[in-house]
């Protein structure tokens, strides 16, 4: 198990990108599961299952009234006065419509309670080995019609890169508050990617989160290496009704086609990452992104709600 | 059944689209089926489907020896030299790549026989219930990682519009020379649409194919209309490997996702249309399309070639 330590006053940067001329695939150097069977709600076919492919979904956790209850939520903070001018909303590059909030736990106090909900914050604890903390919250909303889709990406090498995250210690949590079909663009993964770290080629720009939220050009695997995580492990599609959680690991290469069905595709999106693994200085030398999108003010652990 | 018929010397416009300032959905007025199932391959189960659905689909029509040698065509035409500088070759607006090479009947001597082959032409012809000739072929390509998607449309009202259709009285039958995941940005019809009839909203611009053949933008369904086909027919995506076979009505809702896979997608389209919808003035009333993209020098039945 390695750790970023500090050298010098500095942390290691044990996962470069984007300073090599050459795109390079090494192994990941963290585990994949830093907890156990015995501590969680997770079954030690869980954990094998997540270790080998790098996600979980499960398809009941929480029950119908709860879901309408968050759906009527996405709907009226979508619909908020003002919402397109807050920093923390994100618009879709043509039509301009709503596609993310961020620091969503804060803005709203019914989705704050839902990243709270021990029945998703005690995966994510067993996952990761110890107690968690937001890294970041969001709301998703894929407009259909002319929804865009999102290019592969491993979100670790952004977090890392950009934000200073040291480890591969945290796990993406999105909760579906719409259907997710093979027709609306429903996330796609390349199962075993998160095995690998995929160094990228391009120096990040200057304030890179303004675009790369629309549409990210840096920080994208080259095609070859892209073929190749393809070759070993294909693709993955968790699709499924309304309620639909996955889990998937930081590191995991993801993406989605556009979607042109008129079904939409909503989601809530939370990223816990452990205690033990919060952000030193972005590892590209330039100056954090804002609080909303990685948080670097409270790190405390999270107190896990009661669900139901 | 009503055909388009001479009066004071033009054919009647029947399906007018393009001149009313709101879309409006109105029931087809000619047949789906126009043959019978005593002539030709199609049983009567199979007639009932393309009647009710508006496409059929075959796996095995094809020799896997014989999809070999499709494949090593396609390949050899798009690395041909000048392939990109021919006018019957649309590129892909971003990144340049060769989108689809018209007239391929004519280009290549391998895909003519591909587009006579009896397997096809008589499936054509008990739909359509005559004779028929190439209204338009193509080979299409939709690359792999940055293919961009289609939006949805009826054939049939661009070649009506703007060619001069008179009549729903035409087939399309694709042939993948790749694999159609549900990943890879496949073909999605709306069952169902084909019977039904949608005048768009806008005017048709002058040399408007130039675009179109990239990015369609008019004659494209408004939303309100789409989410009404979509609530009666939902979606269908005809996938498999490779030799898949889809017909479809010419007047089918269709479009596809983006497609960021590294898998390519690739087919033979063949237009069939009957001798007896040839084509007339365009409705729109501009100058005709050019010859590559809606054939009206050649009207001569297609004689079938014995395949395998």
């Amino acid at each position: 198990m390695s750790m970023a330590v500090e050298k010098h006053g500095h942390v290691i940067d044990r996962y470069p990108s984007r300073v090599e001329p050459e795109p390079r695939l090494k192994n990941r150097e963290d585990p994949v599961v830093w907890g156990s069977a015995t501590h969680g709600p997770l079954s030690a076919g869980h954990l094998e299952k997540y270790e080998r492919d790098g996600f979980l979904t499960f398809d009941n956790l929480f029950s119908e009234k709860e879901l309408r209850a968050y759906q009527a939520e996405l709907s009226r903070l979508s619909q908020g006065r003002n919402v397109k001018e807050r920093e923390e909303t994100i618009t879709e590059p043509g039509s301009g419509e709503v596609r993310s909030i961020f620091d969503i736990h804060h803005l709203s106090a019914v989705i704050g309670r839902l990243c709270r909900d021990e029945r998703v914050v005690m995966i994510a604890r067993q996952l990761l080995g110890s107690d968690v903390y937001f890294h970041q919250t969001r709301i998703n909303y894929k407009p259909g019609y002319r929804g865009t889709g999102f290019y592969w990406h491993s979100d670790f090498e952004t977090w890392h890169v950009e934000d200073g995250m040291p480890n591969m210690r945290a796990v993406s949590c999105s909760i579906s508050l719409s259907p997710n079909t093979e027709y609306n663009g429903p996330l796609m993964v390349i199962p075993g990617s998160h095995r690998k770290y995929l160094s990228t080629v391009g120096e990040t720009p200057e304030d890179h989160y303004k675009h790369s939220l629309q549409k990210q050009e840096i920080g994208v695997p080259d095609d070859a290496s892209l073929a190749q995580m393809f070759e070993e492990g294909g693709i993955a599609s968790p699709t499924g009704s309304t309620g639909l959680v996955t889990f998937f690991e930081c590191n995991m290469m993801h993406g989605s086609n556009s979607n042109i069905t008129p079904l939409p595709r909503s989601n809530v999106f939370i990223v816990f990452n452990s205690v033990e693994n919060t952000l030193a200085n972005p590892f590209c030398g330039l100056k954090p992104r804002p609080q909303f999108i990685a948080n670097r003010k409270g790190f405390q652990p999270i107190v896990a709600v009661s669900g139901g």
